[in-house]
């Protein structure tokens, strides 16, 4: 039984003690209840990546997760429209489908059979009194949103605008065709890290030199800030080529987004070893395949690079305090058959080995955040702008939603 | 460190939310707050069935366990009375006997060997001063009473009225001999989900139909309230045979227990899959066995059923705020010959069954009601009477335990 | 996000109701609050025995374990002297060295290689800013000291002296030449108990006659007090007998230490089942390898029993609120040959066995404390007095921290 306000205006103060430019305070890597408002104010109002429409591609296809604590489920209508709900029974509050995907006309509750139709509208509830009201017991409805075949949900009643991120990353994704892919493989990680550490982590390359080997083969890792010079790569002559095959290569960027097509290392088609593609029948065929990487990011939880034969997906989900499920996902194009024009193992060898190798760091991260002898530290501005950019980002965020102090607000009551 | 009375006044606000007729506000399932106040106040304060007398049948023989985090030993005396103690030593606080039933003369620590009798009185503190007043150092009393070879405690100093409950059950089943019985198996399961959660889904047989397949085989699921009507079985029939052999069945019910006789499914005479008894010797052979079920309950923790062949036990023991321990106990005669007159596998079968069945329901429930999208639902008049019932028994209880804000208390002192 | 300020008045509030001789009240041994008090300001402030110079011989070698949720690094500089170090780099907090044993010329983070050296300044960081202040992101140091070859440190800013421990361990120790000893063997133990029911645990023998068959061989099982008087050994011919040798054997003691040199019983010159040493090769060659027992012990966490063949040192590091690492070393004089001078399983026995058996005792003890029932009991002034003794001093400990309720602090604010 936290008292809000008084937990609010704690964090309040703990986050007016922020040093710009310097890591987080201890406790918003630490405090179970900073992880609640964590849960609430941040994963509970962004918009988060969920997965890809080919994932739920036929009418009556589900694609059901945990976001946080909250089960919900994205659910393509008969009518062929996206519709998202909270995943929770209207009765008695079970879980209504397990996680992971399917298919159903109706969603049929477990425990007592109530039965919802794809509007959410409760259709079915056995026993219940005649002049039971099933109209005012639908589901709870979410946000859903797709770009290019991604696809994003909401889970706060009002959702921050998605029009801008939609219309600059559409025409940027669209010639990798996501919606004639399919997920090749998925690969979860539990980190013991709060998520905040995990997307510290994701968010920089200054770790990638010695840490990640395998990905450094291919990544431009001194690139400064959101990709604009490096000394390994070409970047103007990248931007012509780009240009000069009608693909923009800009950076763009949103409050709580970016997105940029980069170029790799010279002579790398591929984030591989080799830079050989890992699949022989590209998403994006354009050029060869030859396309740099597009990378996009939302804040606070995922990151995604789409090469020329693959594409892959990063995703964050809170699970506790210092807990944090990582999701994995490779697409590749639909007709790329297995065995055939690509191996599972070397689709998923660098970036399966790097978020290994990034679950190591996490977890060293977190123990030395637990000491009573951390103090918040510099973030690097030549290759830490996009770590920065996320902590700020979530500070804030932390400023919008904090209550101002219950004894604040009474000062301001006049008296006598 | 809590703040008992601030963290009373947030129950006590949260629990004015509560809609009549619906399930509970959120943090009533996930709270830890709320957990410790359910230790303290509802398991520390009720009546609670812990087993039955044949299994402390000789003079020192005891059984011990754990409610909550109190473990607790009923323990018959060489006079041949039944006390109770809390098993925690006088000294240092070490737990005396193991979780279990034994035998023994005087209880002897196992950390410094202090030694109790079977009155709690402390005999023996080896190295203790001359003057050292052993009469204040005896263990802590519980209350204990029995009902027709049945026992429960309660831990409070001042326990709620006992005879009331008593004088219904005792000669409802006094038919089932319980005295003469002994217990065949025992099951225990963890279940992740709160205690109520738990126990709402025992106090109800809407999910019954498809839940339960084994169980619905003689079970009047379709039962309205109390077993007072049901579209399955003849229950005026059942009322008529059970008066012509001088069985009472009527239900009657106390604050915080129930009782009733039901009539199972036509031609069913036990709680198995085709009616016949699992164990060939009775344990109440009025009428060759066919006396429908004794069901009775008690709040906040179990349900037995006794039919004519054995008598099943239902407890469930809150082990953390998502974290629930339930323990199964079948009775039979003492004299049916386990390989002869039952098989273990058949007498477990139905209830084992439905408990699995109920574990994963609960626990799916339990991950519906966590999330950001639970809001408190309406239970089915016709088909969840009695799971109303336990939560609005439960909310008196909080309502009548919290403490008014001190705020409040001290506005009413006058100043001036 | 903890009010530390209300918190401290709570502690302050409970910590009152103590009653002198007593155990203390429950939420000590179970509150996750007082946990972090204790990590905070119990083992954030104390001196602490973390281990032996030998582990860290030569130039370059370091000790790196975790205290509490502290990883620290005891390391000796190329100029051959002990420094101590926060584990936690200065740039995004990460752990540098995993905890262990090891040697490194400098210590260089994981995570984006900042190197520090054996100073702990700061060396290098890459892809910082040129006018980025190095000297303002060294190592946090952390106090260390050495007796005679143990080694000691203090992770707060201002430690407690240090100097009249030492002066008086350090002509006690010196004739077991732990300088010239090596760790022959190490093992660690998870307790499910509050640190301070370990420690309760440690610091008294009235369980050991029927808890500790192996350890009550050898040892002065009733001695009463520091050890000043038994009836199963003769304490005045001993201290004759160390007099005759010069070896001082009087009981010395500081507000957080004690020490004394006790005799074994009657024919025993280690601490082993017969009696004869398990290690054919003595630390202490002075009268054959008979010199009683030289016992040391600092609060909160430790005690050391150098006998003539071996030394055996106890750590107890707290987990969480009901969880202890418990961490064994045995020292043998450098030159004894495993195999050839002793046995690593006869060498561990007696303390092995000591210690689990002891887990066993901290378990069943925690169990039962945990209970309503619970109530804090006395201590035997005969054979608990070093139990009360720490006990006591942690009290005092609690007693300074506590910050006064501001409250309290603001009525001394004059008004008008």
């Amino acid at each position: 039984m936290r008292d809000e306000e008084a937990v609010g205006a704690r964090i309040s103060a703990l986050v007016a003690t922020r040093r710009p430019g310097y890591s987080l305070p201890q406790a918003f890597y630490t405090d179970p209840d900073i992880f609640e408002f964590d849960l609430r104010e941040i994963y509970g109002r962004s918009w988060l990546m969920v997965g890809f429409e080919v994932e739920v591609a036929a009418p009556g296809r589900y694609l059901a997760m945990t976001i946080g604590r909250s089960p919900i489920v994205v659910w393509r209508g008969q009518d062929g429209v996206l519709r998202g709900f909270f995943n929770t029974c209207r009765h008695r509050g079970a879980q209504i489908v397990a996680d992971g995907c399917g298919a159903a006309e109706r969603l049929i509750c477990p425990y007592h059979q109530w039965m919802y139709d794809d509007h959410g509208v409760l259709r079915g509830a056995g026993r219940m009194p005649r002049d039971f009201d099933k109209s005012a017991h639908g589901l709870g409805a979410i946000h859903v949103r797709s770009i290019a075949g991604t696809i994003y949900v909401c889970l706060a009643e009002t959702a921050p605008d998605f029009g801008e991120f939609h219309d600059n990353l559409a025409p940027m994704l669209a010639p990798h065709d996501v919606l004639n892919a399919r997920v090749a493989a998925e690969i979860t990680l539990v980190e013991r890290g709060n998520w905040k550490l995990v997307m510290e982590n994701a968010r920089e390359c200054y770790h990638c030199g010695v840490g990640h080997p395998e990905l450094s083969a291919s990544f431009p890792i001194d690139a400064r800030g959101n990709f604009l010079s490096s000394e390994r790569v070409d970047i103007a002559g990248f931007k012509q080529r780009m240009a000069a095959i009608g693909l923009a290569s800009a950076p763009v960027e949103g409050g709580w987004w970016q997105a940029s097509r980069f170029a790799l290392r010279e002579g790398f088609v591929s984030m591989t070893l080799d830079g050989a593609p890992v699949v022989r029948r590209p998403m994006c065929a354009i050029n060869g395949g030859d396309v740099g990487s597009l990378r996009w990011a939302v804040e606070p939880h995922c990151f995604c690079h789409a090469v020329g034969d693959f594409l892959f997906m990063f995703s964050a989900l809170p699970l506790g305090p210092q807990e944090t499920l990582v999701v994995g996902k490779w697409l590749v194009h639909k007709d790329a058959v297995e065995g055939v024009d690509y191996t599972r193992d070397e689709l998923v060898m660098v970036w399966n080995a790097t978020n290994l190798q990034d679950r190591a760091l996490v977890e060293t991260n977190q123990r030395g955040v637990n000491s009573l002898g951390y103090v918040p530290g510099p973030y690097s501005a030549q290759s830490e702008s996009l770590a920065l950019r996320f902590t700020d980002w979530y500070v804030d965020r932390v400023r919008e939603r904090v209550m101002p102090p219950a004894a604040l607000r009474r000062d301001t009551v006049a008296v006598g």
